[in-house]
């Protein structure tokens, strides 16, 4: 299974540079899939977990709930991004585009939205593009740079240099 | 990984039979996990699948969301008990206690509540124990019966007569 992160600061277009990602690797016959990590932002909104925590308390290691599409797990530690990939790679996703966790080391697309975000191109390691419409000096910067209106550029470019090569 | 099914309709005490089921085991140093399906209930409470459903929507065949000890999933089939399965093995869990997928092959304590409940003792398969206050005709079971107050009491029978025999 590859990854992919897509990093930046909130809302940067993290989500909608992930959906343009997604519609292109799956109508190409990828077998793909997403996993958001909320850093900073706590428990994701209206979880329930009345039941769960019944659970959990009593023991659980793991507290899942199932109902038609939808799965939900409390567990005692933070989710790292390891363990998650491990349930990705059970369901056989093909390519993973992940939202956050920054600090791991998979190909990222960095989001510049703001002048103030420009110190994540230094900072983050493995960076594979960038989407910024901010002006960046290019002769400092490995990587392609996107318009913020270009992700079908964006798309194409990870398909030929990035998806194409590892196959 | 061993599964142990706890089956009853709604209100029969399944949760509670869990948790005391957790209890036990995890004291005993046991990795245990619990898996609760809302077979007919729809879609767990307050799933908060906004931007999941955007990826979902954008063919992502896995949308995930994990925040803290909290992580969900999104898909576009049903959850099924084998596929699910695979998700607690990956993280090394040793006996998982399902609430619910009654038609499922696994081992099965069946809580009998009220008279019309009778009916999942013939209907259901792998039946290792019963948990009723209603007048059950012994000779015809061959699993032991437990009183609603006795969970003390299944969930040792459970580790002697069926844990210990599995090791």
């Amino acid at each position: 299974m590859e990854i992919i992160q897509i990093v930046g600061y909130k809302n940067s277009g993290k989500t909608t540079t992930v959906a343009a990602l997604l519609q292109h690797f799956s109508k190409a016959g990828v077998r793909v899939a997403s996993l958001k990590h909320h850093g900073h932002g706590g428990i994701p909104e209206g979880f329930d977990s009345k039941d769960s925590k019944i659970h959990h308390d009593a023991g659980a290691v793991l507290a899942g709930v199932a109902g038609e599409g939808l799965l939900q797990f409390v567990q005692d530690a933070h989710w790292e991004l390891e363990q998650v990939m491990q349930i990705y790679k059970t369901l056989q996703v093909d390519l993973l585009f992940v939202e956050g966790y920054k600090k791991a080391n998979h190909p990222k697309v960095v989001l510049v939205n703001e002048e103030a975000d420009k110190a994540l191109l230094t900072e983050l390691s493995n960076i594979i593009a960038i989407v910024s419409n901010q002006f960046l000096e290019k002769e400092n910067l490995k990587s392609p740079i996107f318009k913020q209106d270009e992700l079908v550029d964006l798309c194409n470019w990870i398909w030929n240099h990035h998806w194409k090569k590892k196959e």
